[in-house]
C-alpha cells in the first residue's frame, strides 16, 4: 500500500520488518518494489520485530528492535558506541519501572543484532511481472470516495489530491473504517463453538467491534462458507446463532477471550495468518445477513442490534470505546454527538476514515467535534437548533392541518404533535408521514403544497433525535468543566458520556482533577496531592441532572441500566464511565478485569441517580484491598518504588478519600430510600 | 468643576439644575461662567430637579423633570407634542410596575414645567470677579498625582493629558477616591450623641465608609472643633467615643439611619448643606485622630480598623460594598486582590481613582482586576509567584545564616522560617529584619552582603500575605465558574469572596445560574424556570474547601465569624455573600432590612463548613412567609403582575426549592455533628 522505495538511493539499504522468509518474499513483496529494490542494487535486510522482541521477553519493544538494527546496518557511528547510547538511555527511561523492564529492553537490543539477516536481491526482480497485490474489499471499490480521497490518503499521497476533492463544508462520509481492514493484529480470537455460552459479553466489551453475534435463519445461511459453522441460539427458536470474528478488523487485544465465561474459555488467541484464512470469508457472508435486533433488555440482547461505531483507530484493549459503541447499539439510528477534543476526538474523527456507521437504512450518528472548551456548549446549540427547527416542524403540520391536508397526514401529524418526546411513536409518524407526503404534494396546489414540501425538507426532524455530548475526563473535569455544568443546568435533554480514564490520555498522561491522589502523571510526578473531583455529586447538586457513574468490566447490566435510564430521562444526564487506559500501567488484555477489581476494592463505585426515582448505589461494600489494587497499577506502583514514604501517606489518603465518598454515596441512598 | 459653557453659541439656552435662587447664583457659579454667561447672552433656565422629582412623588424620576424642561425651552418640536410622546414612553416604560408609578412619572412632567424659570444675566457678569471657587481638599493639592492627572480627569478633560502622564505599567495610587468629595448626597446623617448606643452597626454596613467611629484620648481632642462632640467609650477606658459622618463622601442612602438599633434612632437623615457646614471640619479633624485598631472580636471592634476601601463608586445603598469594605477592616493591610468583572471590577477601580487606599503606615490592598472568565485563575497566578517569592526569601535567609548573619537576624529569620504562615509572627519578624537589615547590610562583605541586599528587596514578602479573588455571581457561577472550580481544587490558600446579587448587575441585569426560580431578568423575562445553583455545596464536595454563606443584614457576627475563619483556614475558602442590588426592585435604603427578611424567609441561608471543624447551619428555621418576601421585591412581583398563572407556578417551586436546600443543610450539620 505504501510506496517505500522510491526514495531509496542507488547501492541503498533497506530494512524490511516482516515475518516473512526469503522465499515468501516472492509472493509478499509487490511488483513496483520488488523491481526498484533490483533496479537500485539495493543492499536488503530483514528482521522480524514482533517475534525478536518476543523471545527477549518485552514484546512491546519492537522499536527499541528496529533501533537497534537501523544503527547496525546504517553506520552513522560505530555500533558498539551506539548500543551504548541504546542501553544508557534505557537505563534512564525504564529505570524506575524496575530492572526486569531495563534488562528486557537491553536483550531486545542484543537479539535484534543476532536476529537481522541480509536478503538476497535476485537480479531478475528488475523485470518480474510476479507480486502481492493490496488487497482492497469490494464495498470500497465501489465507494467514490475511498477511491479518490481514502486510498489516495492512507496511501500517504494526500498531498496530491486536488482542491476540489476535499469536502466544501468540512463534512465527510460515516462508515468508512470497514474499508480500511488493516490486519494490525499479530493473534486474533478462535470461537470455540462448542464451548460458546452465547453470552455475548466478548462482543460488549470488544473496542473495536470486531466480534458480534449473528443471529441467521436456516435460509439465510443457505448460501454460507462450509466453515461458517452455527448451533441453534438460545431463546430464539427457528434462528441459528454464532459468534463471528473480523480478522482484518481486530487489533489483538484479547479483551474478549479474557471476559469469556465459558468454562474453558469458547475464545482463544490464535495467529493472525492462519485464522485470517478461515475468517475473512465468515466475515464477509455475516455482513450479507441481515441484523436481528432485539429489545436491549440484558447485555446479551444489546449485542444484536448493529454496532454503528466500528473500527476505529483506538489503542488496542481500549477503556473507552466499548463505552461509545455501547451507545451506538442502542441510540445510534437516532443519535447526534458533539465531541470533545481527547481520545474520542481522535479515534472518532481522524481523517480520511470515520468509525461511526449507518445501518442498512442509511441511519447512523452524525458526529462533529470542536474545541477543548467548547464542547458542553457545542453539543447544547446542536440541541437547541435542532429544538428549534422541530418547534417549527410543529408549527408547519398545524398549518398544514388546517390547510386540509389528508386524513392519513392528519392522524400522523396530531399524533406526533402529542409525542414528540417518544421515540416509538415518533418513529412510527415518521414512517407514515415519509411515505405519504410524496403523494399528498403531488394531489395538492397553492400554500398547502408549499407547507407539505417544507415539512418533507424538515423529516429529519420528526423520529425523536438522541443528543449526546461525549468526553474524557481532561475535558468533563477540567478545561470543559464551566461549560459542561452550564449546560446541565439549563434542564434540557442533553446526555453526557464521560469517558473517565482519570488523566490526559490523548495529550500523554497529564494529571486532570479526576486523577486520584497518589497516581502519578504528568504535573503530578510525585504523586498526586489532592483527591479525586466528585463530578457526579457536583451535578447532583442540581436536583434535576440525571447521573451515573459505571465500569462495564464490574457489571454489563449496570451500565446498560444507566444509559437506558439516562437517554430516557427528560432532561440532562451525565454518565461517567470507568476507562481503563495505557495510561495506567496495567495489562490492556485485562482491562475489564481491572474495572472490576477497582469496584471490588472500593476504589470506584458504581450510582445511579434519577431525580424521578432517587439514588441507588449499585456496587456493593468493597471485599478486596485498596492498597493491593494500586500497586496493580504502574501509575502507582512507580510512585511507591521512586518515593516510598510519600507513596504510603499518599495511599493512605487516597483510601481514606475513597471511604469518604463511599459513605457520601451511602447517605445519598439512605435519604433516598427515607424518601421514597 | 466642569467647563459647561464653552461650547455655548452666541445667544444660546442654558439649563441649571441647582437648588439656589436667582440670588444665590451669584456666589454659587464661577467666575469664568458667569463671564461666559453675560458674554454670549445666554437665555439661562433654572430648575431644581430633585425638589420638583419629590413634589410629584416620585424622587428618582430627576430626568424625567430634566427632559421635560429640555423640551420646552429648546424647541425643537411643539412642546404639546413632546409631552405627548414622553407620556406615552412612561406609559410603556412603567406600566408594568404600577399605575401609580406611571402617575407620579406623569405628574413630574407636569411639574417640571411648572417649576422651569427664566435666570436674568445681569450685563456685568461678563467682567465680573466674583464667583465660586472649587474646593479642593488641601491632601489632593499636595498630591502631583491628583493635580497632574486625577483633576485633569475629573474635570473631563482628559484626552488631552499627554502620554508622558499616564503609568508606564498600568498601575495607579491607590486611596486617590478621598480626593473627590463629591457631595452627591441629597441628605446626610445626623448623629444624636444622647441616643448612640455605640454599637457601630451604621459603620458596619456603610457601603461608602462615609460614617466612622472615632476613639480619642482627652489629649487628641485639645483641638478639636467646638462642634466635635464626644462621650465617654464604653469598653475602652480614658477613651472618648464619636461617630463621625463625611458629608462630602456620603451618598445619602440612608443605610446607617436603618439599621441604627438605638431607641428612638440615633442617626437622622438630614439636609446635606446644613449638615456639611458642621461636619465637615468635624470629618477634617477627625482624619487626624490616629486611627485605634482591636481585635475584631465583635461587628463592633471590628469597626475602629480603618476602612481600606472607601468612597467608591457604587450606587448609593450598595449591598455588596459593605462586604469588601470588612474585608479591608480586617485583612487590607497585607491583602492582595484579584476582581473578576462587574461591580465589584468598577466600583473597585474606574480611572482616574481608586478607592482602595492605605493607613498610615503605607500600608493596603494591591488590586487588580483581568477578565470575566479568569479571575480565579488570575489570582491564583499571584498567589503562586508570591509563594514562589517566600520560598526564594526562605532559602535566602538559610544562605545568610549560613554565611554568619549577625545574631538579631539569625533568631528572626529562624522564627520566621518555622511560622511563615503565622501572620502575627511574621509581623513581628518583619519589624526585626527591616530594622536590623540596614546597619547588618553596611556591616557585610562579599556573598552575605550581597544576600542580605536581596532580602531587603524581597522583604514585602515577610509579612504573611491575605489572598482574595473577588467577583460576583456572573463570574462566580457562570462565567468564571470553570477556572473557580480549579483553583478551589488545588487546596492552596487563597480566599473567594462572591458577592451574590443573583443577577448580572453590571450589565444590567442579566440572569445568572444564582437567580432563583421565577425571578425575572434579562434572558429569563418569563420568570427564570431553573433554580438557582448550590454554589457552596458543589464547593464542599471537595472537603478541603471552606465554604461559608453569608447575609449580612441578617448577622453581623455570622459574617465576621465567617470572614475570619476563611482567612485563617489554610486552604481555599469561599465565602457568598447576599448582595442586595438596584436589580432586585427594592428600596435601597432598606436593603439591610431586605437581606434579613430573606433569611427569616427561608430564602437564603446562612451556614459555614469548615474542612477542620463540620458544618454550621447558622441561620434558624424559617419564620416569615416565603411568598410574601418574593412580592416584596420587583423581581418577582412583576412576573405576578405580568403573568400571574406562571408566577404562582413558579414561585410555588422556588418555595419548595428553598426548603429542599435547607433539608439538605439540615442533614449535613446533623452528619457533622455526628462525626464530631
Amino acid at each position: 500500500m505504501y510506496d517505500m522505495v522510491s526514495s531509496l538511493k542507488e547501492g541503498g539499504t533497506f530494512l524490511l520488518n516482516c515475518k516473512w522468509t526469503d522465499a515468501e518474499m516472492e509472493k509478499e513483496l509487490p511488483v513496483s518494489m520488488k523491481r526498484a529494490l533490483a533496479k537500485k542494487h539495493i543492499k536488503m535486510y530483514a528482521i522480524d520485530a514482533l517475534a525478536t522482541a518476543q523471545k527477549a521477553g518485552s514484546p512491546k519493544s519492537q522499536n527499541m528492535v528496529l533501533q537497534a538494527a537501523f544503527f547496525k546496518i546504517a553506520n552513522i557511528i560505530p555500533y558498539d558506541e551506539a548500543e551504548g547510547y541504546m542501553k544508557k538511555a534505557v537505563e534512564k527511561t525504564y529505570g524506575k519501572k524496575g530492572p526486569e523492564v531495563v534488562k528486557a529492553n537491553c536483550d531486545a537490543i542484543d537479539m535484534a543484532i543476532s536476529e537481522l539477516r541480509e536478503v538476497e536481491i535476485p537480479e531478475w526482480w528488475a523485470t518480474t511481472k510476479v507480486g502481492a497485490k493490496a488487497e482492497i474489499p469490494a464495498d470500497a471499490k465501489a465507494d467514490k470516495y475511498y477511491s479518490e480521497f481514502i486510498s489516495v490518503c492512507n496511501a500517504q499521497e494526500g498531498n496530491k489530491l486536488p482542491v476540489s476533492k476535499v469536502s466544501d463544508d468540512g463534512s465527510v462520509p460515516t462508515g468508512t473504517t470497514k474499508y480500511e481492514k488493516r490486519g494490525t493484529a499479530p493473534v486474533v480470537p478462535v470461537w470455540d463453538i462448542t464451548k460458546c455460552i452465547q453470552c455475548n459479553q466478548c462482543s460488549y466489551v470488544c473496542p473495536h467491534a470486531a466480534i458480534r453475534p449473528v443471529l441467521a435463519t436456516e435460509d439465510e445461511l443457505k448460501n454460507a462458507p462450509k466453515n461458517f459453522k452455527t448451533k441453534n441460539a438460545n431463546g430464539f427458536a427457528g434462528m441459528q446463532f454464532r459468534m463471528q470474528i473480523s480478522p482484518m478488523d481486530c487489533t489483538g487485544c484479547s479483551s474478549c477471550a479474557n471476559v469469556c465465561p465459558a468454562p474453558g474459555k469458547a475464545l482463544k488467541m490464535a495467529d493472525f495468518e492462519e485464522t485470517a484464512k478461515v475468517e475473512k470469508p465468515n466475515w464477509d457472508f455475516a455482513q450479507t445477513v441481515p441484523v436481528k435486533s432485539v429489545p436491549a433488555t440484558n447485555p446479551k440482547n444489546s449485542q444484536f442490534s448493529q454496532p454503528l461505531f466500528e473500527f476505529s483507530g483506538a489503542c488496542a484493549g481500549c477503556g473507552e470505546t466499548p463505552y461509545v459503541k455501547l451507545v451506538t447499539q442502542l441510540f445510534g439510528d437516532r443519535m447526534i454527538i458533539a465531541n470533545a477534543t481527547g481520545c474520542s476526538s481522535i479515534y472518532g474523527g481522524s481523517a480520511p476514515v470515520c468509525p461511526y456507521t449507518k445501518n442498512a437504512k442509511g441511519e447512523g450518528p452524525a458526529w462533529a467535534n470542536s474545541l477543548f472548551e467548547d464542547n458542553a456548549q457545542f453539543g447544547y446549540g446542536m440541541f437547541l437548533a435542532y429544538k428549534a427547527r422541530r418547534d417549527k416542524l410543529a408549527c408547519d403540520m398545524q398549518k398544514a392541518i388546517d390547510l386540509g391536508a389528508n386524513e392519513t397526514l392528519k392522524a400522523a401529524f396530531e399524533e406526533w404533535g402529542a409525542n414528540m418526546k417518544n421515540v416509538d411513536i415518533t418513529r412510527k409518524c415518521a414512517d407514515t408521514i415519509k411515505a405519504a407526503l410524496p403523494e399528498a404534494i403531488k394531489a395538492a396546489s397553492g400554500e398547502l403544497k408549499s407547507v407539505l414540501e417544507t415539512i418533507y425538507q424538515d423529516s429529519d426532524c420528526i423520529v425523536k433525535k438522541s443528543f449526546w455530548i461525549i468526553g474524557g475526563d481532561g475535558w468533563a473535569y477540567d478545561i470543559g468543566y464551566g461549560g459542561l455544568d452550564h449546560v446541565l443546568a439549563q434542564d434540557e435533554d442533553v446526555n453526557v458520556l464521560v469517558l473517565d480514564t482519570e488523566v490526559y490520555s490523548n495529550t500523554g498522561g497529564q494529571a486532570s482533577k479526576s486523577s486520584p491522589t497518589g497516581s502519578v502523571a504528568k504535573f503530578a510526578a510525585a504523586g498526586k496531592r489532592t483527591k479525586k473531583k466528585d463530578l457526579g455529586m457536583m451535578a447532583m447538586s442540581y436536583g434535576y441532572v440525571y447521573v451515573a457513574q459505571c465500569a462495564m468490566g464490574a457489571s454489563q447490566p449496570q451500565l446498560l441500566k444507566a444509559l437506558t435510564e439516562a437517554e430516557k430521562y427528560d432532561g440532562p444526564s451525565l454518565v461517567i464511565c470507568y476507562s481503563t487506559c495505557i495510561n495506567h500501567g496495567i495489562r490492556m488484555d485485562l482491562g475489564q478485569t481491572e474495572q472490576k477489581k477497582a469496584v471490588e476494592a472500593g476504589y470506584w463505585q458504581l450510582y445511579r441517580y434519577n431525580p424521578d426515582a432517587g439514588f441507588t448505589l449499585d456496587s456493593k461494600e468493597p471485599t478486596a484491598s485498596y492498597q493491593d489494587f494500586l500497586l496493580g497499577e504502574t501509575r502507582y506502583k512507580s510512585l511507591k518504588a521512586s518515593k516510598p514514604e510519600v507513596a504510603a501517606k499518599l495511599f493512605e489518603k487516597a483510601e481514606n478519600d475513597a471511604k469518604v465518598r463511599l459513605e457520601t454515596y451511602k447517605i445519598k441512598a439512605e435519604e433516598s430510600k427515607a424518601n421514597n
